[in-house]
């Protein structure tokens, strides 16, 4: 972008460069969480961008590092897995004191880039391999699997894992797995597939030899999520049971690529189920499949569709018959809610309105199980 | 609340606890910002309450600590002021790729609780000190000034201080300051006022002795921000230029008290001002005084009004006389935008339909400078 201001303060060099970066976008679905692995032939070219001093603010290295001490990460798995210690921060939690799932979706994100960033390779943040650069491709993810366990809670220590693996031919995996960093007990699992794109045709690539070369020497075989068949999202029409629509981003929901981030998706996904079922249940699997992006002045439609099936048997019985509890006892502690009945499946479709009709930008899938304690 | 589930599941007995505290509520405007600051006579006391597992899942200290490795916090000047290193992460940048104000309000939250964190003595984390207790107090923020001189960018290392201090006989003080690790340039700095109020009647209480000796150990005189007579800030009425009305509190907003937590406050009060204006302009200081609390079911006004007297002079004539550069260009890269001339003093207001009238959440006061391009 263009000067607004005179060359004559000394923040401009800085920022000018800034915004060339920024505007001359890669864009793609998720590309912040696009991942730079590669071989470390060419290291010093890396320094060749940091006209702006962005690079040492930044404290990104040129080759690739063990440790990081700042983010408090490491290489492990024999110099290809990556590592970083987390204490959830007390604004990452909700009402109920337990992680969010847009934090532990944050962190995801986090997590992986770090990992690139420790390969010492690092661009800007969003970058191809050198040679995905020569054959002008990008990285965009396809599809994310999140299941979680249990929500850690406010001040506990987290460790992160997180690595990369094969894809069938074209594609990459990148997984996570999230524990706590005292008991070892497993917090959160994920999986994310990832494919290449031109930068320019917005098609879908395979891989070219160079870039199999450069990323396959850091592929791991383990799998976070065993995932035989990976089940496949419905499409969902407009006669859902659910439907929120003039959903409009703000200036806050946008990634570094100008697209509104993932977490924005989820939390529209989400908001579409009554506000009831939350104070009930909570999240315990979530699956995405990406199709566009959306960007700032697209205006999106959530719908959602609950599985009729999937009502759980009623468990509350047992404690009327065991308790015989006031009708105003169960009312004054919130537990005569708990006998609505929920499905806890529930199918999402994110879109947008095209020219002529409405373009997905994301399948959504979730499972929820009944909170055992209300904790609104 | 009371379970909504049989006692036989083995996460029964630590959300139970859980819920119980969170529940039991101390609300407050921005509670989770309280300070608890306590002499060291009585720790042994901390883990009565451990009933549920939390305090050592949290990993909470019953003794005061001079260092958090998990966190990188130390214990400095004298053993009073805190110090913590962090690295801006991915999500907490918006579309420039610097931090964003939320970031900052989010990241002096957590570093004031870290300090209370430190003092061995955190109860649940909005906690006052046994001499609180004993007098059924709690903390309650009044006001809030935050400057920001420069935003800091993705990956970048901070370091954020924190101290307290007395502020006239009855209030304490908390400042902040936000440097740069690699260079000690400051990118902001913070103050804030917190008085006491009865958790039962909810009025405003003198700082009893006993209160008084237990804090006042931990007093700095230093200030981050010297404010000789702090600036006081009008009450707008309805027919303000820019008015929001029905906002509605959504679950995400809601902090560990249930209450809207002070970022959505902030960004409530952000978003009245028309959306070209943050294109533009950058957000240099901010004054917040909170009146009341605002809950998950209320409905929120915010209103606005620019201080017309402060529409700067004009210096983009030069660059057209410099440059002569084509209309299309101007337009291409932005830059047309910018010749719209706008104040860069703003008066806010947040507040919520009573049974009567208009009730009081917040006022605010921001000022605004011109960024040098726009990374928009």
């Amino acid at each position: 972008m263009c000067s607004s201001a005179g060359e004559s303060d000394p923040r401009s060099r800085k920022l000018n460069k800034s915004s060339v970066k920024v505007n001359g976008t890669h864009s793609t679905a998720l590309p912040h969480a696009a991942t730079k692995l590669e071989t470390f032939s060419t290291s010093a070219v890396a320094f060749v961008e940091d006209v702006a001093g962005e690079r040492s603010r930044q404290n990104i290295p040129t080759e690739k590092q063990n440790a990081d001490p700042f983010r408090q990460g490491l290489i492990v798995e024999g110099g290809v897995g990556y590592r970083q210690t987390v204490v959830i921060r007390s604004y990452e939690v909700g009402p109920d004191k337990t992680a969010t799932l847009e934090t532990i979706l944050n962190l995801l994100q986090e997590t992986a880039l770090n990992h690139v960033w420790m390969s010492g390779l690092l661009g800007d943040g969003f970058g191809a391999t050198h040679g995905m650069i020569r054959n002008n491709l990008i990285w965009v993810v396809t599809r994310m699997h999140v299941q979680v366990d249990q929500y850690p809670i406010w001040g506990e220590v987290l460790e992160i894992d997180t690595w990369v693996g094969a894809s069938g031919k074209n594609g990459m995996r990148r997984d996570w797995l999230i524990q706590s960093r005292l008991t070892g007990v497993v917090f959160a699992r994920a999986t994310s597939t990832w494919v290449m794109m031109n930068k320019q045709t917005r098609r879908l690539s395979k891989m070219p030899e160079e870039v199999r070369d450069e990323i396959s020497p850091w592929f791991i075989e383990r799998q976070a999520i065993k995932e035989d068949v990976p089940e496949k999202i419905i499409k969902l029409d407009d006669d859902a049971k659910y439907v929120d629509s003039d959903l409009k981003p703000k200036r806050s929901d946008l990634d570094m690529n100008h697209h509104v981030n993932n977490v924005k998706y989820v939390r529209w996904m989400l908001e579409t189920i009554p506000v009831q079922f939350p104070e009930n249940y909570e999240l315990s699997s979530i699956i995405l499949e990406y199709r566009r992006e959306c960007g700032s002045s697209d205006t999106v439609q959530s719908i959602c569709e609950p599985d009729e099936g999937s009502i759980p048997e009623d468990d509350n019985i047992s404690i009327i018959k065991d308790f015989s509890l006031a009708p105003e006892i169960l009312d004054g502690c919130g537990l005569s809610g708990t006998f609505d009945k929920w499905p806890t499946k529930y199918t999402h479709l994110l879109q947008i309105k095209g020219q002529q009709k409405y373009e997905e930008i994301v399948r959504g899938r979730t499972t929820w199980r009944k909170k055992l304690f209300n904790t609104y």
